[in-house]
């Protein structure tokens, strides 16, 4: 684990992404009309990111624990493609892209969990960080 | 989740309480003199609590994890309901309403599951914050 | 811990209830028309209250870790009221009343921690078991 | 959640893949000798793939807890992508698809956790399931 | 991860042990006493190890979950040394040994970590298995 | 708990070893040639040791959650025994013994759960702190 003991806090935030595609516009339909026999998919898989962000570090060896001071999540929907997007916020020693990515392929595997009774051909592309402020460098794939 | 990388840490408290009311003085008498078959109710509800405490941000989507600096537990017996106190404390940039009722609500509910073997009518009643300072306003409803 | 290797598996089923009291018909309001700023009170609230049943044993120290095979979670709105009620059941060992009751103390306080911001006098009442069966015997107190 | 009180337990496997592209050859390089100064990628990353997989009902709302009876986790390089394969088993009332995709995406940001520091250009591409048997119907995507 | 899916259940017990041992008499007094400042050592471990127990598989990669049907603890005061047992028992593919020894383990450190304001001496001696009932063979090192 | 809201944070680090003995020298050489059938011992359990430092806190009801900012993990040859040191460190108000400590008995643990299919005789000796700075007292008994 690289020591951070010796580093200052910044303001760091990281935005991620996920995309969703299902097969069929019924399935589209269903999440906007809140059909989806599970349960309202956006509201669920948002609660599933936060939590998901929140333990990151519980899940990845390496990742240091951190103040996680925000997060937000917001769906974009492109024909057959749900675009996820994860922001995340802190004030601490080291960044939260790891924590963004992680909460964007949670949101997008409870969304494929939740949608796997009325569509079987879900896939989930692309996790990838678009953006981060604070730290050494900045990234924007935006 | 609320945004709170701006926010500044200052100290806060919470007292949350939880009335656990059982249905007959012998299950009383077991709990204060030792013998419930599953061990010491007071003393095993207060280590649930602790845990219960440390993870509130695990359990609640929206709420943010911050560091734990106290937190205490006592009970006091008013013939059949026992009332169950949790402070916690922080210096930290939001408060610990949350965690105090969070475990407020494990130690009654560990109760409940170490005295169900004895006492089929055990109930919970009335979580709530009982006083909470710090944060942007104070309460006391103690 | 009871020791219940012994035991033979058979149908269980429990439903708690939570009843959670918010102070305005605003409060009401907001929840309906999907206008809390935290987001979807209800869904949210579901999505925390299904990992909470299936996290039961993790924080109550005495309880057996069970599968849980169902939870359903409802909602009742009675003038200031919601009446929240969490289904549990298993084919199992011994009984899905505790995870029940878990389940329904972590909707209602996720539901508190969700409305905190728009409305400070939020109370929790009356976690309770309103109906069990399987096992030593039936409770029905609905 | 899907009742399944009432399903039969059957032999369930599922194997879910996820790619993971590295900008450079030296990056691979750096795998394979077992240079990359956070530690041995493909052994930490199975460690956390291997949690990753018994975890999914922490993290997924809906998903049903089951007993993982086995989990395998490959890797086979193709120039620039590390294709990562997890396999899961059980014998249980429900499948195993979502915790083998879950184990891959845990193994895939494991990995890009552990390379940010020599490869800021990793990519987590196409998360899917490949195969699974058991329960209603088959399916081979390989 | 051995695959177990095609193993049959069976009864499976296994003892562990772990020997805490303190630097004074006094410390065994206030043990014994119930006056160490952060609260009943025994019994607040026993809750600690039982927790412990049932999060093996959480914390070892390769370790199977699977449920515990029962947990004993129990404390054996030799002089300065403090013995702890722990029991466990299961119907299941795969033994229970890890699970006691991790449980001994939680038991000894949290014994540490709640005697050590007032002992700066207390260390953890060999925590073993000393009994395996079930599986291919049985152990006795009782 | 004790109430830490009033210290200051400074630097803290701390140094905990484990002894693995293993019965037979065959042991050391499948562990060193990479030829434990359930994979590499010292990279998986560095990874299992890792995730167990941060979750101190989750295990031990009195223990303050605190930011780890450094876990490192190196192991020693000597003959049949394998000693194991983690070292943590942090920038807090409170030390990290226990939890260099709990590192230290997952790292054990998890070769005993690695070796068990090779080796019936590997036993986890001496869980003890080898040093500590920060503090009221510097300890060092290395």
């Amino acid at each position: 684990m690289v020591d951070i003991t010796q580093k200052e806090s910044t303001h760091r935030t990281a935005i991620a992404q996920a995309v969703v595609k299902v097969s069929s516009q019924k399935t589209i339909n269903a999440i906007e009309s809140g059909t989806v026999p599970k349960g309202d998919v956006f509201a669920m898989s948002k609660a599933a990111g936060f939590l998901g962000v929140k333990k990151t570090s519980d899940l990845l060896p390496d990742c240091h624990p951190l103040p996680v001071e925000f997060c937000g999540i917001d769906y974009e929907i492109n024909n057959l493609e749900i675009l996820v997007k994860v922001e995340v916020k802190t004030f601490y020693k080291t960044g939260v892209e790891v924590e963004a990515m992680h909460g964007a392929s949670i949101v997008a595997l409870n969304m494929y969990d939740m949608l796997k009774p009325i569509d079987k051909g879900v896939e989930i592309h692309y996790i990838k960080l678009l953006k981060k402020t604070g730290g050494k460098s900045d990234i924007n794939r935006g």
